[in-house]
């Protein structure tokens, strides 16, 4: 091999190092594709009518204010199953614990912060995540602003979409949450 | 051109090229100097005395405790109007959705966690913010934890300033928000 | 020194920039060792019994639902103490400012967001802090998703560890803090 042939061959693999680099270090210069983890998950809310505390899940800790007619200020506390499916009974994967509050004075609207914590054999650790759920939207999305355990400083986006609601006690939430930070 | 010359002159592409890759690889280590994006917003919020529906924009959740004289966990819901400039009948270009508590025994101080949404031509999106809100400062910082739409995972400061107050149930904030990461 | 050498010499210092390049670029791709900073902090949380204004740090702003035995929906508003050792009496270091809630009706657990407000000459700037906080576990974390002035855009993970509590009005938290991504 001559040296002329030597440098050739260097620089070949050079270049292809250079590819990898530089391809993980511009990660924040443009939207990823693809997420480095995909959970979709459904959350049931069964609101606390006063009586049956066996089956409720989540509670108003305030009353709706008078501003408006759309609850505005009622903040429920909530400890709700998560599902695979779009089964109330189904074995819940996750709870999701938080809050949401009524927002808006001219249509429904809400506010939302919790944790869903895993304790599964497929995932151990907890995502946090807040965002306005703009109910009248087909779907709106929430940030994952951390998460720990098996999501390890996790970031990313739930998107949400209300899959059903009965009356005022029960609605339930399609989750698809796209990690795109993960270590 | 010589072997030489074609090393020397490879090695000076190479060079050039770490220098770039170095340099985005190391932004984790530095406080960055530019924010990738930059917005300046007023922040309005008309709180609900019982009888202003048209005109209130918020209203507490809960009441005041005794603890202190400051209004010691009094929670405000809030669908606040964003505008470009300090007048509060100006075209919103955001909502902020989200809520505040008071939060001092000795002076009056807040916390806050909201969502700003954007609908406009200019920006589609959510930003995602959270912080303490010590008024007596001339200016604090809230953390921006998360972003969706245009603002895709963003993060960074809002960095906001009493613009003014006017006794209990109006007062505005300059929001100084700049994102140090963007997508 | 030949071509050859020169080459040789040259490639050897490039695969020593590689490795520094590509070690920094791959931090998103494993867990890593050892936190940027890491900070250990005591949390009193003496709440308000309706009498001891001088005394108390916190107070509930709304009052438990009737859902389960575990105060399932009272959510406490504070401004506690955050001292280097686990006397309530040091001097403090910082401040807690935000909120827990209960959410569970078969047990204790929380739900916490909050600000840690530091202004010594050690540390002066804010971590903004949430996540579930499952009493039950001997330890538990919180995710950290910001901060600003020394610990700037700053994320890690707070983990928690109840170090006491006495009655319905004291208890206290071993923090400790691990950033993972400084500026």
């Amino acid at each position: 091999m001559t040296t002329r042939d030597l440098v050739v061959k260097f620089f070949f693999i050079l270049f292809l190092l250079f590819i990898s680099v530089s391809a993980s270090s511009a990660k924040k210069s443009f939207k990823p594709k693809e997420p480095c983890k995909h959970i979709v998950l459904y959350y049931h809310d069964t609101l606390f009518n006063g009586t049956d505390v066996a089956n409720a899940t989540s509670a108003a800790a305030t009353n709706a204010t008078n501003l408006g007619d759309f609850k505005f200020g009622m903040l429920v506390v909530f400890d709700d199953p998560m599902t695979k499916d779009n089964h109330l009974l189904s074995s819940p994967v996750a709870r999701a614990q938080g809050f949401y509050f009524y927002d808006m004075k001219s249509t429904y609207t809400a506010w939302f912060a919790f944790t869903l914590i895993f304790n599964s054999t497929e995932h151990k650790g907890t995502l946090n995540i807040m965002g306005a759920d703009l109910m009248t939207l087909e779907t709106r999305d929430f940030s994952v602003v951390g998460g720990t355990g098996d999501f390890f400083m996790a970031r990313g986006i739930a998107t949400i979409h209300t899959d059903t609601f009965q009356g005022d006690y029960y609605f339930r939430l399609k989750m698809d949450i796209k990690l795109y930070e993960c270590y």
